[in-house]
């Protein structure tokens, strides 16, 4: 187990009917003045927006709406939202929404008290010390973003998609209301749930000993995720299993199941020049993704690893070689999230080009200039060996 | 899936040398004076309290001790600390030990910026409001106090041992390095295995429905509790199976395997008039209480939860009826307590006479007058049943 700092400090407010807590959550943080962050219309539609305007207006506290904000959100909405930050005098920034609105109000939080471009965070040129306090009312559970310390946004020009981090971009506190998901299209359900398995993967696949307190943890989390799926997809209003994939979504990313471990983060980066590219929804390019990592790390590095995934996670029976469970274990996991509904291959993405790869491989290496990953680094020739088992 | 509130700011810092560290975050929490709160010498023989001092000298903070602070401990040293502390100007507490005291130090500390009695904050007849900050170098993973807002003190003159809740009372760190563990006695190493395990159990048997995610969890932090338990009693410099050990104590009871779950919490009030009464380690008297608490449900409620219990944790076959998988689980469970050498009955403990079984079953009622826990609530008769089924 390696050495590990564990900081988690939001305040999770989970439950039905919790969002008429978000005026008084935001006065509590001293806030007098918030810009609301949003997407492209549904929680206008669906009245949640309102209902925040009005809790905000009780508690005393002043708002301004921003919306419009898009999946795989990009930077010019974000230089845009610092603008009104600084102008208005902003002094929280509340996202209502999922991962996308969530990282842009991040980056917004960020811009709004930086004298220069917030893109230095995100490409890494400068940390992150300082940001306006965040707030978060939950609509999609996947990114996970909601207790986490990233954002992720990519840059108009040159469609890199970048991801900062930061102590000051966890949210004061994230209002989880699982009643507010029953209206996700079971596309967007599905593609959550590969989302939040994937941040789990991420974690689980390491080299480091003595780690089976978190594996273990993280194996619970799977399995319950994938139990409680079907159920969601079957009866959008089941309130037990969209409570279960929402706070699933939470721990799978405040990072409680990375702890101790040398994380891996590969397939996240295949991910995001796939979504950068074609704009497909991450968990839909990470459900092409994850398998065809795994079956090249499968025949090439610690294939007990993933023996044992494979065995406990989806009760692949212990007989035979672990390269032969393993393969079971990565067949049912496709197999699982092909029965969502997602996608298992690239030609499956609107306007996906195989003479592409070589361009996201190029992509990739511009930020990663040595190996991508650490469960069994990938260099150039294996990233774009890994793009093609995906055609 | 209850609604619920969850909020864990402490800082948690883990792994080898980390309490170098101690000096530099005492400092980023602001403070100039600290009281150092410990116990009966095993922290000054080892060294620790001197590094400790040097690493607060070197942060520039003033350092006053505060020592001879006793397991299962009582309010006469918390009224002491209080005084120095307001005499001093005392503006942080450093809590360098196990769970008595790291509970001691919490006290303190509320009681440092309150003008009436703390002990009304244990009696709950007042809640918490603010408390010195607070800083925990753990060196016995059991009580969890590290990452709870909880504090257990005994009041001297009447031996009730009581329990005060509040945010101000969670650690602003808990530096958690396991070599610092390796010098603990097997049996208290055992103690604390028991105390660990107790906290997961007092969460997991709940009515609740739709709770697999945190089932799930408990199940998997105990099964690896479970495998790690022989390894560091066999040998006690492993250092894979002590920071698995402290770091599950710690997840035990920072409240993330009890979110959206109704508690039951009888054994511990079982156990804490047994360690009130004759001062037995907390741990062990739990190894007492909670198999005769988990046989007495077995046949009184819900046997099914018993039998998951016994079959994710113990693997013990499904076949048969759940109370007789169940008690095969709770056999199981016994068999492991006793293989670390923890008792099992009653009069195993120093002191124990059986006429004071109906004395403490009066003391659990003076805090509880209608019934004992959740799972399946405890009258006065069963209350005296249960302790009867320990002799």
């Amino acid at each position: 187990m390696t050495n590990f700092d564990y900081y988690s400090p939001t305040r999770f407010v989970f439950g039905k009917d919790t969002e008429a807590k978000t005026g008084e959550l935001v006065k509590k943080a001293g806030a007098r003045k918030t810009l609301i962050v949003f997407g492209s219309g549904s929680a206008e539609k669906s009245g949640l927006l309102q209902r925040m305007r009005t809790s905000l207006q009780d508690a005393g506290i002043r708002s301004i709406d921003f919306g419009g904000i898009r999946p795989n959100p990009k930077s010019g909405p974000v230089y845009k939202g610092i603008e009104i930050c600084k102008k208005e005098n902003i002094d929280f920034v509340l996202a209502v929404g999922g991962g996308s609105v969530i990282d842009s109000a991040k980056a917004i939080a960020m811009g709004a008290v930086d004298d220069g471009d917030f893109w230095d965070f995100h490409a890494h040129t400068r940390m992150p010390q300082k940001a306006l306090p965040i707030g978060v009312v939950l609509t999609i559970p996947a990114a996970g973003s909601e207790g986490s310390g990233n954002s992720v946004i990519t840059q108009d020009k040159t469609l890199l998609k970048r991801s900062a981090t930061g102590e000051c971009l966890r949210p004061r506190f994230s209002i989880l209301n699982p009643e507010l998901t029953y209206t996700l299209p079971n596309y967007q359900t599905a593609c959550g749930i590969a989302d939040m398995m994937s941040h789990i993967f991420e974690r689980y696949f390491t080299n480091e000993p003595g780690v089976d307190l978190t594996d273990r943890m993280c194996e619970g989390v799977l399995k319950t995720i994938i139990s409680a799926a079907p159920q969601a997809i079957a009866k959008p209003d089941n309130y037990e299993a969209r409570a279960t994939l929402m706070w699933a979504g939470t721990i799978a990313h405040i990072n409680l199941l990375g702890l101790g471990r040398i994380e891996d983060w590969s397939s996240h980066a295949f991910e995001h020049e796939l979504s950068a590219l074609y704009d497909v929804t991450h968990g839909a390019g990470l459900a092409i993704v994850f398998p065809a990592w795994l079956r090249y790390q499968l025949h090439h590095h610690n294939p007990q690893k993933i023996a044992q995934f494979a065995t406990r996670v989806f009760d692949i029976p212990t007989s035979g070689s672990a390269e032969n469970i393993g393969e079971k274990g990565i067949a049912a996991l496709s197999a699982f999230w092909t029965s969502l509904g997602l996608p298992f291959k690239l030609k499956q993405i609107k306007g996906f080009e195989e003479a592409d790869i070589p361009l996201m491989t190029q992509k990739i290496k511009m930020t990663r200039p040595n190996e991508l990953g650490n469960y069994n680094p990938l260099n150039y020739t294996d990233i774009e060996t890994v793009y093609r088992s995906m055609l």
